[in-house]
């Protein structure tokens, strides 16, 4: 199980492409978020003939289980530097009657090389999240039959920052909607500009953290934005929410890599649960 | 010329809409991004029978100039709560070709009347931003024949703090990429949550006042969210840019109602010219 081989993709014979969703990147029997956009935006990438999710958007319709998906894709415009591609991705299941899962709009190019010159900062104020080293972060493991965490938590490393993590570990929520950690693919599989698609819906809720009725916190539309090809070895994240209201809050994310720069940003806005 | 009037459509015999994009609403020829977008969004709302975009995501193409144009508009699932639609704005005059100008994606909901106890905020971190009376704020007013401040500047009422004005006042940029002030239709038109999505693209760009080349800053794409319907009056805006990297900038936006209370975000990615 890799994430290359989860998000694979074959050609369909009516111009869009076929995958599946692979199991154990489940979170309570549904596909996570990031990864049903990461098999969707390698697709897309295929149709817009360029490697890199420079920005993507999904919105999210309907739960995904593992199973056949169809991704249809629509190249809107290819310019010289950028294609820009409508897409969604579908039940593809005998009985899934083809029902919309993600509805999703990318715009695609080619980034170059990691460490390139085109990546090169020429301002930036803020800095990748101080973590302790990684053996001092809390590695949320999978528990037979809990509900939390999920078993998405064996496909992926994400290694949370211990203050960040007493939900998890019994302290209690800190108080602060905020989660920082590392992540990587197990086996130090590498981590494309695909792969942060998963990278930015891999942490647990911000929320987690606030004293807030803990609960998930369904996704309505997740945005990222990819600045870099990632530098091989672990990346740092965080994830932060400001307002909580009318219903909604938003989880803002930074992902940046070992060499110190920022390779995506994310913002979700999700729905509070219900009391 | 009212905002209604100018991004006002008619269902097309194909299913879609038409519409036109009026003068009066460009920068140096091109039509403002943010009334692009409110010309859409207005169109996509009525596809999905919903008032009020909740998220909404426009990747844009190419300019547009005054003239007729079309919304393609397929709505991918309609829910109980949320419809929500795929777009692309075309070009319609006799020479455009259909080209596309911009494609889009957004959910569309009901928020219910400004105030409302869905727009009660449960948490907020962080407050509308501190603004000098509206008479000690600077009006970017249009001069004849210069590049700038261009014509969307006399469309809308948007009035800089004073600290955020000096790229356009003489006094230098401030060093920081931010630019906050108020905003109001002319006349005190209701702005309305489809009127938001001109708001969030209706200020200069942040990195005016940053130490670097002043150029326009063209959109790869924006995605707003809408909180809540803002209440009467002036609306206090910000907008900030941490991250100038790999040709990229983000350009995060806040508004704020009469009220206090947050009703829209926003964030962009645009080009960063080259030098």
């Amino acid at each position: 199980m890799t994430f290359a081989a989860d998000t694979a993709h074959r050609a369909a014979a009516d111009g869009g492409y076929d995958a599946d969703i692979a199991t154990g990147w489940d979170i309570g029997g549904n596909a996570n978020g990031g990864y049903l956009l990461a098999i969707a935006g390698r697709a897309m990438a295929a149709a817009a003939g360029r490697p890199d999710p420079v920005t993507i958007t999904a919105h999210y319709l309907s739960p995904g289980k593992p199973g056949p998906v169809h991704v249809d894709t629509s190249v809107v415009k290819e310019g010289k530097r950028f294609a820009t591609v409508q897409a969604t991705l579908r039940d593809a299941s005998p009985g899934g009657g083809g029902r919309a899962l993600l509805a999703l709009l990318g715009t695609f190019g080619d980034l170059g090389p990691a460490g390139g010159a085109e990546g090169s900062p020429i301002r930036v104020d803020a800095a990748p999240p101080d973590l302790p080293p990684l053996e001092e972060c809390v590695r949320i493991s999978p528990r037979e039959n809990a509900p939390f965490p999920p078993p998405f938590s064996a496909t992926v490393e994400a290694r949370l920052h211990p203050d960040d993590a007493g939900f998890a570990t019994g302290f209690g929520p800190s108080g602060e909607p905020r989660v920082r950690g590392w992540f990587r693919f197990p086996g130090d599989e590498t981590v494309d500009t695909s792969g942060l698609l998963v990278v930015v819906d891999a942490f647990p809720p911000t929320i987690f953290n606030a004293h807030l009725p803990m609960a998930w916190t369904p996704t309505v539309e997740l945005t990222a934005h990819v600045r870099a090809r990632p530098a091989p070895g672990w990346l740092r994240c965080v994830f932060t929410t400001r307002f909580v209201t009318g219903g909604f809050l938003e989880e803002d994310g930074e992902v940046w890599d070992a060499t110190g720069i920022l390779v995506a940003q994310s913002r979700q806005l999700a729905l509070v649960p219900k009391g």
